[in-house]
């Protein structure tokens, strides 16, 4: 075991969130542990990086008299200014616990939870996204038995990822619960749905009879063995091991060149086919 | 063919840069065409839909006398607000023509551009995302020659999707274009690299003297065959087609479960070995 790991734990909801408070729980004697989180939320995040503003860091001691680090940036940033900052080689990052489960294509493409993760692991090291199913933060910190739970379960799968590395063919691995975490809940391996949510816009007029719209989503119904139905129909813990590769699967790619070379003569023929005056006066 | 296509277009610079124009100019002879925008630029904003405020649309006459919507929401937000407003179903999305290029993994999964097709094709709506690796607006609006022939192999592409819709096994298409498009420039499908930039962090002292980080990229050697290497190496057109299915591959699926069962066991043994003292003390 590597007692002295260096483990960053960082979320998208802030520093205030008792979930990443849990999380610093959950690994605290696991390494050394660096803290940097955002100063305030920055859900749905993804994996944005700030290029075109100054960035800052602060320190605080809150729970109790632990020192926390604390950005203007977003989850992705973290990283980088972490190894900047901390170390120039972490062993494991580790973000969350986010409040509200990041389960689906549709979700985890857009969660900062996520994009944390996401952004170490396109670095090399390992990264684990831990979300949870719960609607506000004090439910959390009202569910001790949860909490403590959780707590385990993040540990055990930190310390495995510590101790044998991510999988092969595993990019990064995302962890969500269900609301309540007991002793007998199940641990599930899912892979993610595509979508969970079907999005509406409600139309509504304010006081001066302006219309405006608000975006929300009504749960699609899972299909059974995705993260989706684990954790919201089983009430089990899933975990979803991803990759980054957005590529055409490779055992599809001979057959998408083949059915796109008609795109690209089109297109290329739209370009050979101008004369010299179409393009002098275009 | 068909003519009364309903056609989006979108971007995440906003309304007021000329890729947008573009792109309205080279789709708008192929259907009947909406245009729905940001109004302030939304870089880095990826599948970022926008849950927790109001949003609005407004409309403005730009480009001579073209009616153009622009709301206050992020690119995925515009996919269901032009669902809602607009019409129900859409034929094709197009976004772009982003200021700057988005090859590369790295790149792609915080890109809005992107992030507007790729939400339109989690809907089953085909989606396509054109960029040019180009560092500022006027650049575009300067030369003439790369304008129109951008328009010419826009179309060719649209028209293309319009008619025989998204090949097998490709969610969406992203089309980077090289600096300069030229009469013989090569058009050429490749799939994204892992990375672009090495990301680093500049420290800096502000007149104070308080110290501040400043991210940036410098580029990695692109890969041969990449989409970076075919857009800054070969200057020519890169098409890559994309899958959002970023589950681990199915033929790997089984040996990931393999491996991943030892740290599911483990975190199922830490949950069954409290006693219930440990809980009701925790």
């Amino acid at each position: 075991m590597a007692s002295t790991a260096k483990i960053l734990v960082t979320n998208d909801d802030g520093i205030h969130s008792p979930g990443l408070r849990l999380l610093y729980e959950a690994v605290k004697e696991l390494g050394r542990v660096y803290v940097l989180a955002p100063e305030t939320p920055k859900s749905a995040s993804g994996l944005g990086i700030t290029l075109h503003k100054p960035l800052r860091i602060g320190k605080v001691k809150i729970w109790g008299d632990t020192m926390v680090y604390i950005t203007n940036g977003t989850p992705s940033d973290v990283i980088y200014i972490a190894i900047e900052e901390f170390s120039p080689r972490f062993d494991v990052v580790v973000s969350g616990v986010n409040i509200g489960d990041n389960t689906s294509i549709q979700v985890i493409l857009s969660s900062g939870t996520i994009g944390a993760a996401a952004q170490a692991a396109l670095l090399g090291i390992p990264g684990i996204a831990f979300s949870a199913d719960i609607d506000e933060a004090s439910q959390l910190e009202e569910d001790r038995e949860t909490w403590e739970n959780m707590k385990r379960v993040i540990r055990a799968i930190t310390s495995w990822v510590l101790e044998h590395g991510m999988p092969e063919g595993v990019d990064l691995i995302s962890v969500n619960f269900p609301r309540k975490v007991r002793k007998d809940t199940k641990v599930k391996i899912a892979p993610a749905a595509r979508i969970k949510f079907l999005q509406k816009v409600s139309v509504l007029y304010d006081p001066r009879g302006r219309k405006y719209y608000w975006l929300y989503g009504t749960l699609v119904e899972p299909e059974p063995g995705s993260d989706v139905y684990v954790v919201h129909v089983e009430k089990a813990i899933a975990i979803t091991p991803l990759s980054l590769n957005v590529n055409v699967k490779e055992g599809e790619w001979a057959a998408v060149v083949e059915n796109i070379k008609p795109m690209i003569q089109a297109a290329e023929s739209a370009l050979r086919a101008q004369t010299s005056a179409t393009v002098s006066t275009a």
